[in-house]
């Protein structure tokens, strides 16, 4: 469970002391992050979809576990979180993979807790 | 109805000119690419918006083009689509906003054909 | 002048377009985006020189266009964007290149206008 | 023939037009984009085949036309092109695909001129 | 002051290394590294800040800490820097935020030690 | 020794791990992986080069490592390497450099196993 929760701490501590500087434009950003993944057309988990496939194809590991976490708690079977896999390294390409192997870490990680 | 056509007619005319280069890695991506898009654990649908979000965080105008005519020919709402839109701008940022451009101008010649 | 006026009225159409679909989290984007280079602890030249380098490293040729005619309309010298073009040709490489020969361009007729 | 050309003297034209705002850097750069593909350890085929696999997976399309230009001249045949794009395609992904597309046409007509 | 300190050892020793292999296009591309961002018709601090928003939006930790360091030896405030963070954030999306969350605990470290 | 052979195992064990997920598009997008470095048109080493520096350019350590270990194995002369190093920094700018620093020193941990 450590890297799970490790991640969490440094995220929401570090989201703390930036949120400190006090910069409207980033609060602003933040709260509009929070607000994107609500449901609307799209349900959260097609949102959260939408988000991981975007942060693997970008090649971003904190954000991909991010969503990871999201999905896993709004319920995504491993089927499902495969085909995004899938989608993310065809359009993204080979060096989607690396990423890939510590999301499946990360997803394995998460459901030995649940 | 001609930038839609003109944007196919040029795709297919290519794609065969690159395959008849007879070039066995590019025949299996081809032939992945299309199989990736075909229902599983999720639906074609989910998919095709997953190819969608990719593209524009990318920035890639013609991938954007070919997920949007097939999110069109499925049956995907304007606000659907306004939503993977909304989760693109966030993840990529401003430098996606040209892209959206583009994109709603080729969706909107979409839904007029229909 | 036809490019400028051209470029101009495609963005702000476009960007019409966009916003009459009505999406809250779109409509957060833009109003954030206009806030970002307001004068702060940073003039608004200094924050436009930001996001045209920024354009440029990312290779967004409309985005590099819009930051220019903001630099263009709060006076900024030739020699001041030539060093914004260099750091953007060091830091993001030859792959810059071919935007810089387009923002050169779009640069020179915008002061041919002023 | 008229795209290899419009290509080449737009390219020169601007490149001319940079170089004329004086600035050290880029002027500095410049020498060195030209240095850096002389034979070396490596031929000046390889280079470029590395310089043109790199504009591939970074998706830049003039890159692309110039290096296949160069790899033209240089005497590089179809198979090994068709293999270079093949690398391309699979490390960057299907967004490269478009870009392939634009790159055999160039490499077509350049073929059609010699 | 060890993370900082930590940083430049491992960059200056590597450097050397790279150097050492004796490629006439690397030792360029070094050298002309340096000159970018000697002051000219912009201030060091300001090409500084041009530094390192695009190390931001192009995500390269290690730029971003280089950037950092030297913006906090010129005399760079807080809620400049924060500035730079969020036009860094609006220009490249929500996937700038870990890239902005560890420059935030780099800034403070520097900070604590001048 | 160990960096190399602890960078292995993580990659073996984790694409062992991918594969048992069992999706077909992540397993042919492995298996057409292996094949497109096969001898051809183009040898196997310059093949590996090409991978190398889509891999640097691309910024992905993980590819790079991967590249680099092939290339040692095939016979590539440190000069050769350097030239490699030498486009990727040219063509893909300064934030190629932290990804150059840590090749270098995974090269030169490889060359001492041999």
């Amino acid at each position: 469970m450590s890297k799970v929760k490790e991640f969490n701490e440094y995220r929401l501590r570090m989201n703390k002391t930036i949120l400190e500087g006090d910069n409207k434009v980033i609060k602003r950003l933040f709260s509009v992050d929070t607000m994107a993944y609500d449901p609307g057309a799209l349900s959260s988990k097609t949102k959260e979809m939408l988000g991981l496939v975007s942060s693997l194809v970008l090649r971003c590991d904190d954000c991909v576990k991010y969503h990871l976490e999201k999905c896993c708690q709004i319920g995504t079977s491993d089927a499902e979180i495969h085909e995004v896999f899938s989608i993310a390294m065809l359009v993204g390409g080979s060096i989607v993979i690396p990423h890939v192997r510590r999301a499946v870490e990360f997803w394995n990680e998460l459901n030995k807790i649940e």
